[in-house]
């Protein structure tokens, strides 16, 4: 089958198109998918840049079809059009028996961590990490399911007041999609970004947007979400953030990125702020936000390829301008 | 008089005893102190490295007789023992309103910023800055009151469930007050150091001790608060939570510092860390404490000089072993 896999390709991690990748087996409780629709995320381009040090098929979002069960566990789920959860825990744990499987000590991670992705013909993934999609949520609405979560997952971790002054640093993909989460439950939430057609959407959506040099960082936010994904939004956010207030980390970046040596934990400590490291979300809440129209993906749909299109699909989600990459098989 | 001064001495940031400092005076709603006995910390010590940009007197731990006011705002205090807050806004802000005065936008900090400290043989502060001792609280317990303020900011920001793992990394002078406040309400808590002398002394108070060479760094903590003061502490601490656990910054360290180009957030967000910065805290619970003879401070004076011996006393204070440096007039 086909799999856009990334390999090492003489001495350097490279992504390929694979025509001849091997099927996969559904191992015990596991199911095999064919996905439907994908798309392609951040994470997919930092992987390509040795995040992780992963290695495999990338992909990690997506909604489709169970094809085949390995035993009782998936079998109900037969023909079924699915999400699903991206982390699956290999061991029982202090977080499995929490109730966090994402924070399982011994797991996988779909298209990230020891686990190959959905940017293939055919998947699998546990029957455990599986959510029917309703009738009336289409393809390219519930392929948003995974990253929606992740935007609701900060609602589930702070208390967002009606009052409290909100912003969203960052205009890409998970920016735009937090930002209208938040939006759900404060109407002052903004954005500050830096492209004018992202920052556009946002007034189509009623946000305020303002380009990050329009700005004054002048320690009047209650919240400020960092979905930039570079140290200079850490920088910002922390001069942005009333004393006492609140900095979500969306996204991160590593100590070697270009400015990382300027980030300085000091006016955490002065101004006592609170920073919050936030990740996978729920599904549900995502799966009956999308089919309530609450927020809007479709807008976000920047451009649609086939998987066959292989690493141009990457390049294109590189490309600033384009929001959200969307595949079909 | 006599004060301790840092001061620009050859194109160096240098401390020096200058012995015809003059004296100070008191603004609107001050008053002239006479320190009784005063402390040196760590801050003093940043402060001497270049922290902050600070020139000026040093000091900001101290028990003191008001000896004049300059208005009826101080008079009621003239001849009162007291200890006091360090921060003195210089105007009205959202934050001051708010009740937050140590977080006003305008402010002066006495002994770190635009304000002359306490290592002189007199010092002004604002009147609304004080807090009477009681009698039966003596010199050498209420020098402790700023320090051990700060670490019952602790409890101030965070539930601490009695069941819960608690982690204070560092065995100095904040550490171990930190460690003997959190054993009030939890019976768990742990001190991870490197210094023989001072682990023993979490022995004496019934508080586990370990040197950090012998702990596993387990994700197994809840909640570590981290007074290292160096970029290590921070990654130690990362790798000792749980998924969702709680990381208290009561120190920081400069982006310049050794080994900060290491410190790496991503574990923030993939294991949705809580980091919460702690700063000045509630002198009043100090005072109580002291008075009550629930935190043993009189265990970590580790020596008594004259504020005379100026600049010898600052050495005395970064020897490894000695824990607080305490000064008398």
């Amino acid at each position: 089958m086909q799999a856009l896999k990334l390999a090492q390709v003489d001495g350097r991690l490279t992504p390929v198109l694979d025509e001849q990748y091997p099927q996969p087996q559904a191992g015990p409780g596991e199911v095999v998918l064919r996905p439907l629709r994908m798309g392609v995320c951040s994470t997919d381009l930092e992987l390509c840049k040795g995040y992780m040090g992963y290695q495999g098929v990338l992909g990690h979002e997506f909604v489709a079809i169970v094809e085949s069960a390995a035993d009782d566990a998936g079998r109900r789920w037969i023909g079924k059009r699915v999400v699903g959860t991206i982390n699956c825990p290999t061991a029982e744990c202090e977080f499995t028996r929490a109730g966090i499987p994402e924070h399982a000590r011994s797991r996988t991670v779909l298209g990230i961590l020891g686990r190959d992705g959905c940017f293939a013909d055919r998947f699998t993934l546990p029957a455990a990490n599986l959510l029917e999609v309703p009738d009336h949520v289409d393809d390219d609405h519930a392929v948003f399911a995974e990253p929606l979560a992740a935007a609701f997952e900060i609602t589930t971790q702070i208390d967002v007041p009606v009052d409290a002054m909100v912003t969203v640093l960052g205009d890409g993909r998970l920016g735009l999609l937090c930002a209208q989460v938040l939006k759900l439950v404060n109407p002052h939430v903004r954005v500050v970004g830096k492209h004018a057609e992202k920052l556009a959407l946002c007034e189509k959506w009623d946000i305020a947007a303002r380009p990050l040099a329009d700005v004054g960082l002048r320690q009047d936010q209650d919240i400020v979400v960092d979905a930039t994904g570079s140290p200079s939004g850490v920088i910002t956010a922390m001069q942005m953030l009333r004393p006492r207030g609140t900095l979500v980390l969306k996204s991160t970046y590593s100590p070697t990125s270009a400015g990382a040596d300027k980030v300085d934990l000091a006016p955490i400590v002065i101004n006592e702020l609170t920073v919050i490291g936030s990740r996978c979300g729920p599904f549900a809440k995502a799966l009956d936000a999308l089919g309530t129209d609450r927020v809007d993906v479709v807008s976000l749909i920047g451009r649609r390829m086939k998987l066959s299109a292989g690493v141009e699909l990457l390049k294109a989600a590189r490309k600033p301008g384009v929001i959200k990459v969307l595949l079909e098989p």
